[in-house]
C-alpha cells in the first residue's frame, strides 16, 4: 500500500475508523484510568510495554501532576434535573476540574461554564492541568436554559497522588539507530484530535514490525507536554539515538495532508515527507517549524534538536471542530485515515532504508549491457526507466550523495531508485558506505 | 515614533523642513566657510566636534585641496547689466571655479557655460574640484539671451591653501563597538541630495542621545568623497570598531524609501533594514550594493570593507531635479523628512539592540504556566502573540540564533520579540550571550 | 566574432555546412576506414595527432572491440533486383553488422529488419557493437515491399582485430591547465548529431589557434562512449589537468541554444556558459546535468568529475530526425553553425581569461581622475559604462571575485569588465592574483 494507492486502503480505514470507534467514549486526560484502558486496547494490536512515574516527579522545569480521575459529574436544577450530564459527554466536564458538591447561585455557576457562540450546538474541551479549578463546557443552548437561581453541583473526581502512564512499542531493528512515532492519548472523547494519531500510529507499529527494518521502531503512546518531557527527561540516551522521528496528529479530517518541517527544516526526515508528497500525486502542504502544536515543541527544545516533524492532515486550530464535540465519528473518514498511514509508512520506509553508496567502478560507466542491464541495440532515442535510474546511482555514488537525493536529482519516486540500487549491488558494481544520517 | 506612525511625525517634520530651510540658502563646497557655517547650525542642535586638515594632506591615493571661498560672481552684458548673477542663486557659478576678472567674446563664455536642454527654466549644478577652471551654470533661457558680443566676467574666488573641514558627533554607548552614520556637507542650495541627510542625521542624533544604547554612534557631517577619505585616512582604528552604518542622503521627497545594502549584502544592517520595511507597511525597494554612489563607495571599499548601507527616498539620478535648482524647498517634504527619520532610527534601534541569547532551560520548554507567564485554561486554539514569541525567543535560543532572526522566522516585529526576550530575561528563564556579531 | 553577430557569421556558416557536406558521405562506425578517412579531413585544417589502441585493450571496465569495416551489403530479391542497397545509404546496414552471404525466408529477413512506423519515408540508425548481430534499417516503404518467399542477404563486412582510432588536436597556451573539447565521429551519414559537432570543434580549434591562450586548448574527436573511455583511460594524468570542458554536438538544427550543465552544475563552466547566453539576446535553455547524453556521461563520471558540460542546439532524441535519415544536410543550416561557433568560442574565451585580481589601492578609490580615466566635470547623474566597470572592478578585486563574478554582479558583459580591467593593469591599479580555479 502506498499513498494515493485507494487498493487495499478501504479495508484499512475500515480497521482504522472501527479502532478510533472504539477508544471514542473512553474518558482520557493526563493521567488516570482513561489513559490505562486505551492502552489496553492499543496492546491488543502492538506490542507495549505500559510504564508510570508517580505524581510528584520532577522532570526538568516540571512536576508530573496528581492522578485525576473522575466517576461522574453533573448539574441539577432546582426541579432535580441533571441540566449538563457527564454521562452524555465526558466533555461537559472540564478536564482536572477539582471535586465539588455544592449548590451556588446561577451566576456562580455561570463563571465556571464554557460555550462557543458561533457555534451554539458544539460542546467546547476545555482544562485546567496546572492550576486548582472546576468548569463545565457546554452548548450555548444548554447555557441560555439556565433560568434557575440556584444549582446542584456535583463533580465528583479525584486529584490525589497517583501516576503518569504512557505506553511504549519498540520494534528493534538492523540498527539500535531509532525511528520515533509520537501521539498524544490525553484527550476525551475527540476524534481528529488524537484518536486519529493514536490508530495510525497503532497500526503504522503493526505493519512496521511485519517488515525488515535497518532502524529502531520506537512509538510513544503519551499525554501531551508533561508526557514527551517525562519521556524525554527519563530517557536522554535513546532521545540521542532518535535519527528521524514524526508526531501524528489530525490525521482522519477530509482535507489534504500537511507535513511540518523539523525545527533544522533540512533534516531527511523532511526531505522524505517532501519527496513522498511530491511523488503522491495529490495536493499537500510542507509547513515551516513553529514552536506551537503538540510534542514536536518539546522534541525539537534547543537542547534536544531531535529532527521529530508532524503529519496531519488540516492542522489543529484550522478546522472549527477543533476541541469541540463536532470533532466526532463523522469527522474522522476511513480514506483518509487509511491515506494517511500509508503515507506515514512511505516516509518512514524512505528514512529507513536511505542510505549512502560507493560506485566500486567510478571511472566512466561500468559496461552494463555485458551484464545484461543495459539494451543490445543502441541508438534509440531513450533510455528505459530502470536503465536512467542506474546510470543515476552510478554517477552520484561517490559516498555523498544519499538514494533519496539522487532520486530528487533524477526526479524519480525513491522506490525505483532503491530498486536501482539493490540490482547494482548484486552485480556488484555499487558498495556499502556508512548510513546516511543527518 | 516608528516607520509608518504619522502620529508625531508633524511636528517632527516640520522641524526637519525648518532646519533645512535654514540651511538652504548657505553656499557651501568641498571646503570653505559654507562648510563651516553649516557645522556651526548643526552645533546648535548636537554636540559637535569640527575638524580641520590643511590642503596638501596626503589621504591614500587622493591630496586634500585648496580652500574654495566665494565672495561674488557676475556676467555682465555691454549695457553694464548682471545677465548672470551669483547673488541670485549660488548654483550660478561652477564649484571651486578659479578666479576670473575679464572681458571674453560671446563665444569664449559660452565654452563656459552649462545649461539643461531638457529643462530649459532650470540651473544645473556642476563643479571642478580636481582640474583648475571655471564656468557658470545656467538656464535656457539665460542662455539664449545671450546676445552681445562681448561680456564682461568677475568670479571673485580663492582656491589657496587652507583647509578641509568636517564635523563628527560621538554618542558614547555602553561599548565602544560604533554606529556610523555618514552624511555629506558639500552641496550649495541644494535641498534633497544632501540638506534632507543632513537634517535627519541632525535629528537621529539628537533622538539617540536621549536613549540608552549599547553602541557608540557616531554621526559624520562630512564633503563627499574626499571628506569620507580624509576621515578614513585619518580614523583606521575608528573604522574597525565600526559594526554597522548608513550614508543617509536624498531623504526628503514624495518618494517610497530605498535602502542600497553594503557590499557584503548580507550583514546585520542589511537585515535590520530588511525587516524594518518589510514591517513598514508601506513600498520599498532594497537594491544592491553598486560602486557608485555616496560614500558608501568609500566605506565599503576591498580595504575596508564596512557593513555600511544607504538610506535614500528616490536614489540620486532617478529624480529629475537632481543637482538642479529644482531640488528646492519645494521638493522635499516635511512628512518625508518624518518618516525618514523614523525608518533610520528604528534601523539603528535593531542594530544596536539585537543580540543572542541563551535558553537557560533548554532541554523541553519551561513551565511558563507557574510564572504567570501562559494561559492556565488549556484547549484554545490560538496562543496569543505574546506567549507566541516567547516561545519562539526559547526555541531558538540556542546562542547562535539573534532575536531579529528569530522575529523573521517568527514573522513579527522586532520590538515584541525583544519584549518577549525581556520578560523572560527578568524571569531567569533566559541568559546574556556574546552580543551578535556581523 | 561574437554570439548573435550576423556580420562574418555567413562566410564561416556556409565554410562549416561545407565541411558537414565533405564529411557527409563517408560511412562512420566505431572503428574502421571511416573514422581514419574523417580524421584524415580535419586533419587537412587543423595539426591533429591521430592515435590508435589494439582490440582487445582492456580500459576500465571495458573492452576495446574488433575493428569493423565494410565493403557492400544489400538484400535482393527473387528477380536479382536489389531491394535494399548499402550503395544508397550507409545507414541501410545496422553498424556492426556481422558478416552474411545467405538465402533467408521473408519471416527471417524481417527479424533483422528496423523501421520506423511513424516515419515511414525514414531509415533509422541503429548499432549492435557489443553483440554480434547483423541487421537491415529500412523505410516502412522499403519494408512493405518485401513480399517474395525468400531473399539473397549479402553483408560483405570484416569484424576483426584492428584498432580503435581518434584524433587529438592540442593547442598549447601560456600555462599547462586544460580546456576540453570533445565530439564523436561514429556516426555514418547524420549531419547534426555528429558532423555538426565535428565542423563546429574543428574551426573553433582554427580560431583558437590564432589568439593568445593562457590554457592549453585540446580538441578530441573520438568515437562515442568507448573513444573516451579508452582516452580517459590512457590520460588520467591530462583529465587530471582538464579545468574546464565541452561536450560539442548537435549543433546545426534551428533550435536555441542547450546548454547542460555539469555534473557539479556551479564549476566555471557552467557560469560562463549562461554568462554568455544570458547576454546573447536570444532564447536559449540550460539544463542540469544527467547521466544520459554523450561523452559528458563518461568526464563526468564520479571517478573523473571533470568539469564538462555539453553545448547543444536542440538535444539528441527531442529532433523527430535524430538517429534516422532525415538527420541530413538540409537539417544543418548555416547560420545555426555559425552561431554555435561564435557561441563555443564566447564561452571558451572566458574561462580561459576569467581571473582573480587584487585592487593595489584597496583603501577607498583611487584617484581615477589624475589618471585621465574619469570625467573631469562633476554632478552628472550617470558614470560612462567604462567608468562603471572600472568601479566594479576595484571594488570587488580583493583576490575572491573573478571577473565573470564581477561582470555578473555589475551586469555587464565580460568582454567590458576585462576591458577595464586591462586599463587598470596598464594603470597599476590592479596586481594579478593566482588564476581563478572552480
Amino acid at each position: 500500500m502506498s499513498p494515493g494507492d485507494t487498493a487495499g486502503a478501504s479495508s484499512s480505514g475500515d480497521a482504522l475508523h472501527r479502532f478510533v470507534s472504539e477508544l471514542y467514549p473512553i474518558c482520557r486526560s493526563l493521567t488516570g484510568e482513561g489513559v490505562r484502558r486505551t492502552l489496553a486496547a492499543i496492546g491488543r494490536h502492538i506490542p507495549l510495554d505500559v510504564r508510570e512515574v508517580p505524581s510528584g516527579t520532577r522532570v526538568f522545569d516540571w512536576t508530573v501532576p496528581l492522578e485525576w480521575n473522575i466517576r461522574d459529574a453533573y448539574v441539577k436544577d432546582r426541579a432535580g434535573r441533571k441540566v449538563i450530564d457527564f454521562a452524555r459527554s465526558n466533555l461537559h466536564v472540564m478536564g482536572y476540574s477539582e471535586p465539588v458538591r455544592a449548590r451556588v447561585a446561577r451566576e456562580e455557576l455561570d463563571a465556571h461554564l464554557f460555550s462557543l457562540p458561533d457555534h451554539p450546538e458544539w460542546i467546547p474541551y476545555r482544562t485546567s492541568y496546572y492550576q486548582r479549578a472546576w468548569g463545565f463546557c457546554v452548548t450555548e443552548r444548554q447555557r441560555a436554559a439556565l433560568t434557575d437561581d440556584e444549582y446542584e453541583v456535583l463533580i465528583d473526581t479525584s486529584l490525589e497522588p497517583g501516576h503518569l502512564t504512557w505506553g511504549e512499542c519498540v520494534l528493534p531493528g538492523e540498527t539500535t539507530d531509532e525511528i520515533l512515532i509520537s501521539c498524544h492519548v490525553c484527550h476525551p472523547s475527540l476524534c481528529n484530535d488524537n484518536l486519529s494519531g493514536i490508530a495510525v500510529a497503532t497500526f503504522l507499529a503493526r505493519q512496521l514490525g511485519q517488515e525488515r527494518r535497518r532502524h529502531t521502531i520506537r512509538v510513544l503512546f503519551i499525554p501531551g507536554t508533561i508526557g514527551s518531557i517525562t519521556w524525554l527527561g527519563q530517557h536522554e540516551g535513546a532521545a540521542a539515538k532518535v535519527r528521524h522521528g514524526m508526531v501524528l496528529t489530525c490525521l482522519g479530517d477530509a482535507g489534504a495532508v500537511t507535513y511540518k518541517q523539523t525545527r533544522r527544516g533540512d533534516t531527511p526526515i523532511d526531505r522524505a515527507a517532501a519527496h513522498v508528497l511530491q511523488h503522491a500525486g495529490r495536493p499537500f502542504t510542507i509547513e515551516p517549524f513553529s514552536p506551537w502544536g503538540y510534542d514536536e515543541r518539546q522534541y525539537n527544545s534547543p537542547g534536544f534538536d531531535m529532527p521529530v516533524g508532524c503529519l496531519m492532515r488540516t492542522p489543529h486550530g484550522r478546522f472549527p471542530e477543533y476541541h469541540t464535540s463536532a470533532d466526532n465519528l463523522d469527522l474522522v473518514r476511513p480514506e483518509a485515515l487509511a491515506d494517511s498511514l500509508a503515507t506515514a509508512l512511505a516516509i518512514v520506509r524512505v528514512v529507513d532504508r536511505d542510505a549512502r553508496y560507493m560506485n566500486l567502478n567510478p571511472k566512466c560507466e561500468p559496461q552494463l549491457g555485458t551484464r545484461g542491464l543495459y539494451g543490445a541495440i543502441g541508438g534509440v532515442a531513450d533510455a528505459p526507466r530502470r536503465q536512467m535510474a542506474m546510470l543515476w546511482v552510478l554517477n552520484l555514488s561517490d559516498g555523498h550523495h544519499p538514494l533519496l537525493e539522487i532520486a530528487t536529482r533524477a526526479a524519480m519516486p525513491f522506490a525505483e531508485v532503491v530498486e536501482a540500487a539493490d540490482l547494482l549491488l548484486q552485480h556488484g558494481l555499487l558498495g556499502p558506505c556508512e548510513t546516511a544520517r543527518a
